[in-house]
């Protein structure tokens, strides 16, 4: 099955979805083979990874250059988290273009403006995109792709910039006349009232997607009964990294050696087994003389 | 004091200095903020981290862009592992102008072919460069400096491949002549005797770098008392992560929640202070309106 | 000297100093050949090059691409037409910064809005950048840049996009108080008259660029009287290139031969001169075995 | 029709074809307009418009992001230069894969050594490729192909060598059997006797490629009676670009004004019109509010 069938029945199906975050090739590989059947390629995290600020320093097609070293690595298919289109609806089709042309299954945009701000920095000083405007936007990205299966996700950042109900409900409607797949709704309270809240007035009109950093401590199976469709764990491989790399470092920097570090980590051979040393061996058997 | 000058006199000096392995801008800067003096752009932990092989599958150029992004991320200096400098003389001669743009403070080169295979896969098979062609290489890079102190590091793979001390010792004296400013012994052993031996002979002719990956058993102690100038700590950030994302990864997917995450990884304000979060809210009081 | 230095003296000088487009390393070469002492790498140009339209399709990195091979290949300063800076006061910092590394002399940037479309196309229906932001945007870059010589060029679109001369005053007083090294005024009539309205009352405070795309008939002794600093020939050569492939081009594909074009263009061994082929040959005697 | 069932179909055909060189998007869609059926990326033109040797100085993923303009720009099949493949069988079958991501139709490969030096320069000192190394590259690209229409095609640098007949014909039969789909055979001499005595032999076995750059003075029609599939005008392009440019350059410089060349190159609406500037006008009424 394509990539995006593979990720259109996710979103699509009736029980809950989970789909973990990667930032580079390898965090999507073992996304892959922890059994994740979907790979959330984060904006913070490719940011962070990179060591730049999730504020589109990194120039859209040095994300996508990331997003095609993921997408060769991995067979699942992977929705990019891709902040505002990166422009106005000229450049948010012309990323839908190229993202089919990496094999990436799906986009969400947020109804923010270029360049972005994290949702959770400063929340509340962040203007919304104009509605109209952004209903363009996703208009412009449906008609673009050629994949009929090409996922959009439309993010509705109401709740993060102190909108209430009224103005989530309203702005999901139009996203959802405007074409959009699913609708993200985002929040930043630590308990999922305002997912509560959402799930109540929306109907099932579209299938919706949650990010639960925040709220993570509401257990999943409230998600299920409220009829959520998909769950984004959203930035752990990143964390879980740079705290193991703080550890690590501070350790061998401390003992001047190694010896309290091998044995607790990784063995080369199972990076060379990540990167697919073996069939490259295979390989040089078969094409070199 | 430049990073070319840092780099130059951490190798130049007396006493045993460490540098450590970082892929990617983030693990660069724990390094620094770990205390490190200096960085090694791994050429297996930035492939693997990009979801390739150690086989120059990315092309030169993507690997530039990486130690761009690690190298505006910090200010110690930044020794790349520049695998046989990506071709011949012409190709090596290129890169050097293009890391000294970048801010990069040296390179080491092996005398191995284009494309190259990882050291520790196998090595036996691996054949050496012509020397007098690697030796060529090591004249043109160091006549295309235009900064007096960029460092170039020629590795002998001799001991790798299955050659004796003569032939290392033969090579580390012929790209010394060449100009090289450091030579950086390999050694895939488990005990450090090929290091020693290596040692005894070359007499302290130029400052020697060591990888003691294999042979991290050795005390440390002993590289100084051998008189080894650097030790590089060559992957063991990449390794940390792969642990952790896969601990954590496996984690969310059985528990399909992160409630047994939480708490145990970096937070996400942890992630925006590695990324200066707070630098851009200064930034924006000052100059928007 | 510099290559800002360069660009600088010239901005600065009393007399008046072109400017000539390029668009990639092949024409800003020719353009040094011709005698020309600065190179306008357009914006127009080098997305009409890359087949994209000059609505920021093309990636700010990509342009950077381009622009590091222009400079590479030539010793002769680059004004950047760097369009609106490519977002906020944040991504313009982060070009500066890209900017000096890749060794471009200045840019210029005009007060619209991300993404930009061309001063010609609908020129009327363009919204002018607020000029508050605009201003904070020329402070954050300059307060950026580490070579002192780097040239800030602010360009004011008031008359391009209906305003009159007061709105281009207003605006180029309060660019030149944030910090621009000079203003650039641009005009879309076929006359000079807005330029000399804006010159009799500019009384000089700071020194003033010129595009005379559309006002070409106005002698360029004129420009000299009026006290102008810089004439910018914004894209003679892209068009150049386009007329002369068309005509190559029809002729071979109508006579299914060359024989009526070799000997009309420029030869192989002119194409191998402008690609420096000679110093390779003597590298390979010096360098290789 | 798919572009690689498009330059299948030429290559395949009883009766000649032509192909025309572009180096980037403008050029490659002018080739399109002037009703040429395919289009040859040329290696020495995309090198030269960048400002650097046709040595492999750009890497291949530099050359990866003008031919995905290219592709983006035009309908009609791009067949790569693609020099040796860029490294081993390993390096060409991952450039197989990117090459059928962009939209490319197929790739010539040389049987040199990387780095390639241009076949016109110091042509008898460049050794040729291993031939059995040369057919298991063949055959990795070709197993690597997901599209099975992507064309590969074979180029013998024996004549350009030095290398007689016998190794001409050897070679090519190699090739054949190794899977290419065709061979390009490459001749410096300015008389077509070399491609004459091989057609003689080869006797149709696979169809055959050739580049009259030297040789262009044959009459075309004797390449149809030689039983020739393919011609590619492999240069005339950027030839043609770089005279013009010259011309005009020099003419502006000499003038210090434009009324000289104004009229006799491509209006800035013409230029406005290549790049597709009507749809995205059309585009902006259909999607801004």
């Amino acid at each position: 099955m394509k990539k995006t069938q593979q990720l259109k029945q996710m979103i699509g199906s009736k029980h809950l979805e989970f789909i973990m975050e990667a930032h580079n090739g390898l965090s999507a590989k073992i996304v892959e083979e922890a059994g994740f059947k979907g790979i959330w390629a984060s904006g913070l995290s490719i940011s962070a990874a990179m060591g730049v600020r999730d504020n589109n320093e990194a120039s859209w097609t040095q994300v996508l250059e990331v997003l095609e070293f993921m997408s060769d690595a991995t067979s699942i298919p992977i929705l990019l988290d891709g902040d505002t289109g990166y422009g106005n609806f000229n450049n948010a089709r012309r990323l839908v273009k190229k993202l089919e042309q990496r094999g990436i299954a799906g986009v969400c945009i947020e109804d923010k403006l270029f360049p972005k701000t994290n949702s959770f920095i400063n929340a509340k000083a962040q203007p919304l995109a104009d509605m109209d405007e952004f209903c363009g936007k996703i208009k412009a990205m449906k008609d673009t792709q050629t994949d009929e299966d090409f996922m959009l996700v439309a993010r509705v950042e109401a709740f993060i910039t102190g909108w209430g109900i009224e103005e989530a409900l309203r702005r999901a409607e139009a996203y959802r006349l405007a074409g959009a797949d699913a609708v993200l709704i985002h929040s930043k309270r630590s308990d999922s009232s305002e997912i509560e809240a959402f799930m109540k007035e929306w109907g099932g009109r579209l299938p919706v997607v949650i990010v639960p950093t925040k709220y993570y401590s509401t257990p999943t199976v409230r998600f299920q009964e409220l009829g959520i469709s998909l769950v984004i764990w959203a930035n752990h491989n990143l964390r879980a990294s740079i705290d193991a790399m703080k550890k690590v470092t501070g350790q061998i920097f401390q003992d001047n050696g190694l010896v309290q570090v091998e044995g607790k980590i990784a063995t080369v051979e199972e990076v060379f087994r990540l990167q697919g040393a073996e069939e490259l061996k295979k390989a040089e058997k078969k094409y070199l003389p």
